[in-house]
């Protein structure tokens, strides 16, 4: 992040002197935003930059305990250098938040400068993971930094200590935005496969009661009960997979309109990457948990490698905008848009769906068969129509407050789950247009048109409530949506797993034994137990110590 | 788990023997069933123990690797006895599992007897948790014991070789069976209190956003989002402890019912305990880890207490029965309810519900107005109206299969919807029990109706497709609910402290900076932090073998 972030708000030459030492390792920078009372409201940071012109340099200091930057990755002990941001105060007057490098250790000993407190956060969730990382603590007392190592390609300060706009848009830090998140997104998928592909490999293999008179017993993948967990987080792998190679899409697409100043789709693909983002990293934190529980016991030993994903995983749902910070923001967006659509302003691309407002309210599901469901038309409509539907709710519970900010308020929890379903909607959709491309190899489509069936039936039966509390469907159509996904997993059954072996993970990437390839899983976990440090004596240290006078009572005679 | 073994089915004699070396620690004993290849299904164990005539003994052997004992704590390193359980073979016969008293270990020098294998399985979610419990392996060839060390009380081997059945009846180990899970749901409530006592007390302390010109910003715990995520869980922290007490009660009926040969109760009280150990433990694993989110980045940091809270706490769902297999018993004891709804039996205890079929079925639920919503005939009567139509729909599901067993397997998914939601009811009858006694203390009862009203709104909201699907509410009365809520949280909120506060637990108890009873966070995180053994030295270990000459560019120079 120290890297994009001069990228994004340096000027050329501040460019070209920082990002060669950076590459170079000459010098190791990291991103200082998150302080210890403030992460999502950055706009609350307490550090200050105040400028001096007799000095004609900044004054980094931290005011306050809550100040104190907390949490950025390789600050406690690695980083030489950060762009730290603080509250730019010039002529008396506080302009808000900046970037500033600064620079905090020697480079000769590395030892801290002057003014500057460093040290390591202290230990994390899991055993590994995060553990490797020095997330750090940093304190500034008054420390001096020249002007030029204010970033200014967006503003500028004078040596006169003018506070001067750039004539760069600042729209174009959203491109950053986009980017960052749409790598998240990448990222769920990957992460989520991997766990998939443990725990559908391991109910291969795993084989559990239905023996009649001592044969064999059933596959723990043949039980309905583990189809109905597993095979819906295999289809959501997918899902995020293809609206995360959309999203790739959609950055390029947004980066060439802000180059020729075109913000017309800013805001949508702002909404639309920050939804996804909360909905895949939130989906995927869950659902690596549920594989680790679908390995039953064994799931909870290090060796299956599922534990220490979960831990790695989980701060998704925190970094980079709380999870449920982004989805208030999402919520905005879409209240904004109902507003406007009676004005005749039509809404753009993944919003586009709401301006068939008209039909959409009042659009009745044709769904007659279990069959008819996987009729993608059928899918598509309920889909939009249970979005539109919450937030038009929405809009209509919000406009019957006081004021519009009490309103909103008061609706929040109910605007999350508005603004859920409108990102499901996108997942949905963008699933459905890649099935219906031309896709290679043999039967690859189908199986790939039964995942797509299997995630959106599993999202409507999981939030069947929304479905039928806005009428988009009955009832009866909600159980023959259920019926048919009893019969989807069914035939997702057999390729299950090819479907993780199509990830084409290593047994050395994945790091599990319950996910090995060639389903060797019971020796393995045996010849890894014997690697614990534990078993390196039989009988074991402390034993003549402590447990030999316990069972032999002669802790009694002690004079302790 | 090894006393309570001897106790239920260790002779007299057997007892008296057994139980005071254990107590004495002349012996350390541990329970060892399962094994690596099986868990949930005990009766598939492979470790056999064959009466040899010749020697009057048992020959205790492990015939494959999966075989091989997993999992028993305490067995890797510190056990010198264990009650083993493998199948009883003699004369030829295979006679099912049953326990016997194995010695492991020397009582001179603690060196596993010949024919034992013993080691650790390894390291284990978490980094503290279970890492401090020396879950262990054990395998045998051909290890002998004396044919009295055989669990005798329940059935015996003779001199002979011959196997008799004694007159004691198999349905006492049961009241075991009860008597563990009464004590993990009383877990439950303890954990999850724990944790919501940390996140609601940090949410009162954490402020963000919502700061006008400069003003204070708001306590995250006013916000209706957290509120709505939060509350919940206080709710159900309450609502575990009011259920565990009862449970605890049904323990003391079902014993005493037992000891006069009365199993009237026994099935219904096996359900009732199997599931609500089941619903219990999943939603207090999943409200730890929302709770741990709930406190942003800072309740990534171990000092937080949240991290080891979820790791100690997750294999509840697995351990004493997974809670997917318990739930389908659940689910098999209510469709043999149903089944015998017609023939007039009248289903007992927690099930006496389903004995007004005729009512429930057709009642329409009268709520016209969100305050009607506080009235607990309604709620109750919606709870029991789903509960029963769930399970009505899923026994008619079943009946149009070719065969029962294939209709169960097929719908089961429903299946475990349908136990959910008895088990839900049950939690939300014994809340309103509760609040309908006498409670002292001024304005105590209000709260706890509040609380009541928030855990069975909050269920209803979570699973209104179900109450929807069965038509017990309309979309217009689940509204009223959501409305109704909403008021809920509003009137929770200046008693939440308070309401944590009563858990009375101690900081030293609760481990988190997070939860302090001071309130005294941000102090507490930075001293915290300085304790981390990376901060012995303000220039980390290796800077100047590994960080210095990348940063010099000295490794180009290397000879590697």
């Amino acid at each position: 992040m120290f890297v994009p972030a001069i990228k994004g708000q340096g000027t050329e030459e501040q460019q070209k002197k920082w990002l060669p030492l950076a590459y170079k390792f000459q010098i190791i920078g990291c991103y200082a935003q998150t302080e210890l009372g403030h992460g999502s409201n950055v706009q609350g940071l307490e550090t200050t930059a105040t400028f001096d012109p007799k000095t004609d340099g900044f004054v980094i200091h931290s005011p306050t305990l809550t100040s104190s930057k907390w949490w950025p990755g390789g600050l406690g002990k690695a980083s030489t250098h950060a762009v730290v941001y603080a509250r730019l105060i010039t002529e008396g007057k506080d302009y808000g938040i900046h970037g500033f490098i600064v620079q905090l250790r020697s480079l000769e000993d590395h030892s801290p400068l002057p003014g500057v407190t460093l040290g390591d956060i202290g230990g994390k969730f899991g055993s590994g993971a995060y553990n490797s990382m020095d997330n750090g603590v940093l304190r500034f007392d008054h420390v001096r930094i020249p002007r030029d190592q204010m970033l200014m390609r967006l503003s500028q300060v004078t040596r006169e200590g003018k506070y001067v706009n750039s004539d760069v848009p600042k729209q174009l830090l959203y491109g950053t935005m986009v980017y960052v998140r749409q790598s998240i997104v990448a990222d769920a998928s990957k992460a989520l496969s991997r766990a998939v592909c443990i725990a559908v490999r391991y109910s291969a293999i795993r084989k559990q009661f239905g023996s009649q008179d001592g044969g064999p017993e059933t596959q723990v993948l043949n039980y309905r009960t583990q189809q109905s967990r597993l095979f819906p987080l295999l289809a959501s792998a997918y899902a995020f997979r293809f609206v995360g190679d959309w999203l790739n899409w959609l950055y390029t697409d947004v980066t060439q309109k802000l180059e020729a100043k075109d913000y017309s789709t800013l805001q949508e693909a702002h909404a639309c990457t920050a939804g996804l983002k909360a909905v895949t990293t939130s989906a995927t934190a869950d659902a690596i948990e549920e594989c680790r529980k679908l390995c039953g016991g064994h799931g909870y030993l290090n060796s299956s490698g599922l534990p220490e994903l979960f831990a790695v995983y989980v701060p998704a749902c925190t970094y980079e905008g709380d999870n449920v910070v982004l989805l208030l923001q999402v919520a905005r967006i879409l209240m904004k848009t109902v507003s406007q659509l009676t004005s005749g302003k039509q809404p753009v691309g993944t919003m586009a769906y709401m301006g068939k407002v008209q039909h959409l309210m009042q659009s009745k599901c044709a769904v007659k068969t279990a069959e008819d469901w996987l009729n993608p038309a059928f899918i598509q409509e309920a889909f939009e129509a249970r979005a539109l539907r919450m937030a038009v709710n929405c809009a209509q519970n919000i406009g019957q407050a006081a004021n519009q900010e009490e309103g909103f308020y008061e609706r929040s929890p109910d605007l999350l789950e508005s603004a859920v379903a409108h990102i499901q909607l996108i997942i949905v959709t963008k699933f459905i247009e890649k099935v219906q491309q031309d896709i290679p190899g043999h039967g690859v489509k189908e199986q790939l048109q039964n995942l797509c069936n299997v995630y959106a039936l599993y999202i409507l039966h999981k939030h069947l409530g929304d479905f039928l509390a806005t009428g988009c469907i009955t009832p009866k159509q909600g159980a023959l949506a259920n019926e048919q996904l009893g019969k989807l997993y069914a035939q997702v059954r057999p390729n299950a797993v090819a479907l993780v072996d199509a990830f084409n993970y290593t047994d050395h990437y994945l790091g599990s034994v319950l996910g090995r390839y060639d389903g060797n899983v019971y020796p393995a976990l045996y010849e890894e137990a014997w690697k614990d440090p534990l078993n390196e004596t039989v009988v074991p240290e402390g034993y003549h110590e402590y447990l030999h006078p316990l069972l032999k009572q002669q802790l009694k005679l002690s004079r302790l």
